[in-house]
C-alpha cells in the first residue's frame, strides 16, 4: 500500500483553510504564491486547530482526539492518538526532524515535505519516495516564514514556493503546544527505530498523554511538552514477530531507561548546560510503552507515569 | 471574526430534520410555517439526539461528546464540551436566558435567535449583531410550542413564523437532560461575565460532567442536571491576561464558592422555598474551575467534585 | 420508525472499500459477483478497520470508539459502543446468530443478512421485515469465504451472490478482536430478551470494555474476548416502564449472576470438556449492567468488574 503523504495533507489543509475563523487561524499568501498557515503566532488557534494541526503533522494518517483523564484523581484533558499506518503517519510524516536554518530564521520542520527533501538520516532506512503537486510542511516557531523560508525549502524540495504550504505554531500557543502532546506514539517509535527494533513490525498504535498547560513562552513550553510524554504519555504498540526483539529493546524504550528520568524536562536541561545534545537521548520516550504481540498474544509492558512530576511541571498545586 | 450565529444552528437544523428517524425526533410545521423539532415531547429523542441538541444550542461552535468517567470507582458516562469560542458559543447562543412566557406556556429559550431578540440585560455588554434569514431557538419544556408561541418570538424577533425553527425538549428526557448537562462550560462562563471577569480573556475551554440519569419528571431533572454541574462538572478555561484578575475572582466561581454547597440541588431548593430566586446565585456554578493562563504560564484551580452528593442525587446506591 | 438495515450497511461497506488502503483491508470480487471485504485473514487490517466492522454489523444504527479507561490504575484502550436503537442494531444486526456452516467452512454470521435469511429463532419475536437490493453479512472466521459460502447464503437469502457482501475477520486479528468486544450492549440485549425482558423498552444504551490484546489464535481470542466484557464490561441501559420488571431480571443479567463466575473464560470452557453448550448460558453478559429508568427516575445497578481476571487474562503483568 502506498499514500501520497503530501496530497491527503494538502487535503487537510483546504478544509484548515475553508475552516480558518471556525479554526482562528490565519492564512497568508506571500508574492510567490506560498501560502503560510498560522495556527498561533499572531493568530490565536484554539483546541480545534491544534487537532487539525497533529492531523496535518500526520498526513491524515492519524485520529487525534481531546480526551479525559485524572492527574491525582483530578480530571484533567489528555490528548488521543491512534493510527494503523505508525511509520508513514509518525516517523516520514510526524517527526519533526528538519531543522529549517536560514537567515536568522530557526523552526523545527516536519510534515511530509520531510519525504521530498530526505535530508535526514532515516530516510536512509525507508525507500519511500512521491512526486506530489504541492507539499505540506509543519514549523514549530515563533515567526511568521518569510520568503527566504520558502525558498530554502524549495531548493532542497524541488519545488515552487507556490506548491508550498507552510503551518506554523508556536511551542507556547495553544494549537502548538497540543500538536506536540500528540507525538506520544511518535517518540516511542523513533526511539524504537534509534534502537534498531524493526518498526515495520509495528501494525497499529495508541497513545495518550496529558494536555499539559500552555506556557508562557518557548522554553517552558519544551519543558512541558516533553514532560507531557516523558511523566504522563502511555502508549500502546500492537506488533508482530517474536517476542525476543521486544524482550531484548523494551526495557530501554520508556522514558525512566535513562539514568536522569525523574525530574522535570527544564532542570534536566539546566543541568546539561541547555545544550539538547548533552541530553541523554534515552530521556525522550513516552513513560509507559507496552507492546501487545499479536504473533504470540504477549504483552509486555516497560516504565511509569510520575504524577508529581506532572503536578510540579504543569504548576498543579491547588490554592 | 464574525459568525452568523442562526446561519451555523440552521445548517444543524437541517442536518437534524434529514436524520430525524435516526435521532428519533419528530418535525412539525404549523400552519404559518413555523417549524417545531420534537427532541423529547412526544417523540423518545436518545444520546444522539441530546449531542446534536446540544451543538444546535451552541451554533455548532462546541463539540460534544459522550466520553466515560467514573462515579466512586464505577464506570459512568460523561458529557464532554470543547469550544474555541466560548462567548459566541456559550453566552450569546447556549445560555438559556430569554423566558418565553405566552398564554399558559413557559419555557427557558436559549440558543441563537436571542441574539435577535436582546431582550436579556446580557446583550448589552456585547455588540453582537446580525441579520439572519432564518433564526434557531431552543427551549426546555415540555409542551410542543403552537402558534401563539411563534407570534410571540417572530414579535420580538421581527422575524416571521415562516423562518422560526424551534426545536424543544423536557428536562426529563433523554435528549433535554443531556443537553443541561453540555452546559458545564457554560455555567463557569456565565459565572465569571456576572463576577465582572472579562469573558473575552477566555480563549478556550473544555468540561466534564457525568450525565445524569434521566428523572422522571421536571422537578427531580432540574434537579439532577444541576448537581451533575455542581457537584460533578471540572471546567478548564484556557485564558490570557494577568494573574491577579483570576486570583480575586477565581475562589468565587465554583460551586463550593457559596455556603448552601453540599447537598442535593433539590434539597437546597426547597429550603428556599421553590424559589430560585431566593437561591444563592453563586451556587450556579460547576464543582471546579481552573484557569489556565497562557500569559503567564499558571495555572489556577478552584473548587472540589462531591461524589457522595452525586451517588444520593442520582440514586446510585447499588441494589 | 422502519429503517432499511442492509441499505444502511451498504453505504458503510462503499465506505470502506473506498477507503480500502487506509483501512488496511482487502477486496475480493467473486466470479459471481459476490465481494468480501477481508478485514483479517491476509488483509492487516486495523484499529480503525475493527471500528467500521463494528458499525458495519450494527448496521450503522452504533457509535463504536476508541477510548481510553483503566485497569489496575494504568492507562488501557477501551472500545465503546452507544445507540439508541439497541433492538435493531443489537439483536437484528449485530447479534451473532446464524452459523454458516458448509462444506468445511464454519463461521458465525452476524450483520443484517440475518433479518432476510430469519434462520433464527429470535426473529419470531420481531416482526421485522425488508426488501433490500444488496444484503451485508459479518463472519468472525479464519478463511476467505469462497463461492460455496456465497451459494449458502444466497439460498437462505434468496438474494444472488452479485448483490451479497461478505465481511470477514478473525477472532485473533486486530479488527476482528474489536469487534467482538464492541458487543457489550448486545450481550447485556441478548441475555435480557432470554430472560424474557420486553427489550422494546430499551430506549438507548452506552457500553464500555478494555481492547484486549489480540490473541495468537482463535481458541485464546475466543478467551480474552469474553473475559473483556464478562469481566470488563459495564453497559447502561437507559429504558421506561416499571421497576418490577428490572427488580426481578436485573440481577440475573450480569456475567457475576453465573456460578461459574471469576476464572478466566478458557479455565471455564476447559472445564466444560470444550463445549460452548455445557457452559451456563447466564455467564454470557457484561461485568456490569446498570438500568436507568425514565418512567421512575430510578436506577439499578448489577454485577461487578473484576481486574484480576483480566489482567491474568490479558496477560498484563509487569515484566
Amino acid at each position: 500500500m502506498s499514500f501520497r503523504l503530501n496530497q491527503l495533507a494538502s487535503h487537510l489543509i483546504d478544509q484548515s483553510i475553508k475552516n480558518a475563523d471556525h479554526l482562528k487561524i490565519e492564512v497568508h499568501t506571500l508574492e510567490s504564491g506560498g501560502r503560510v498557515l498560522d495556527f498561533g503566532v499572531q493568530a490565536t488557534g484554539g483546541i480545534e486547530a491544534g487537532i487539525r494541526l497533529s492531523e496535518i503533522c500526520m498526513s491524515g494518517l492519524g485520529k487525534i482526539s481531546l480526551t479525559h483523564g485524572t492527574i491525582q484523581e483530578s480530571h484533567f484533558p489528555f490528548v488521543s492518538v491512534q493510527t494503523d499506518h505508525p511509520v508513514e503517519a509518525c516517523l516520514l510524516s510526524q517527526y519533526a526532524g528538519w531543522e529549517i536554518a536560514c537567515e536568522g530564521f530557526f523552526a523545527m520542520g516536519s510534515g511530509p515535505m520531510r519525504t521530498i527533501a530526505q535530508t535526514e538520516p532515516l530516510f536512509e532506512s525507508f525507500s519511500y519516495s512521491e512526486s506530489p503537486e504541492r507539499i505540506v510542511g509543519v514549523l514549530e516557531g515563533d515567526r511568521i516564514p518569510d520568503q527566504s523560508v520558502f525558498d530554502y525549502i524549495s531548493e532542497k524540495t524541488e519545488t515552487p514556493s507556490s506548491h508550498i504550504d507552510l503551518v506554523i505554531a508556536p511551542t507556547a500557543s495553544i494549537a502548538g503546544n497540543l500538536q506536540i502532546i500528540s507525538r506520544s506514539v511518535e517518540t516511542a517509535i523513533h526511539k524504537l527505530h534509534e534502537l534498531n527494533y524493526d518498526i515495520n513490525l509495528i501494525q497499529s498504535a495508541t497513545g495518550i498523554a496529558p494536555l499539559a498547560p500552555v506556557a508562557d513562552n518557548s522554553l517552558n513550553g519544551i519543558g512541558r511538552t516533553n514532560d507531557a510524554i516523558l511523566y504522563g504519555g502511555t502508549v500502546h504498540l500492537i506488533v508482530s514477530g517474536d517476542d525476543e526483539a521486544i524482550r531484548s529493546k523494551g526495557p530501554q524504550v520508556p522514558a525512566n531507561s535513562s539514568p536522569v528520568y525523574g525530574k522535570p524536562f527544564l532542570e534536566i536541561f539546566e543541568e546539561a548546560n541547555k545544550d539538547f545534545y548533552k541530553i541523554d537521548p534515552h530521556l525522550f520516550s513516552p513513560a509507559v510503552v507496552s507492546f501487545q504481540n499479536i504473533s504470540t498474544g504477549r504483552v509486555h509492558t516497560y516504565g511509569e507515569i510520575s504524577e508529581s512530576v506532572l503536578m510540579t511541571s504543569f504548576g498543579l498545586s491547588r490554592n
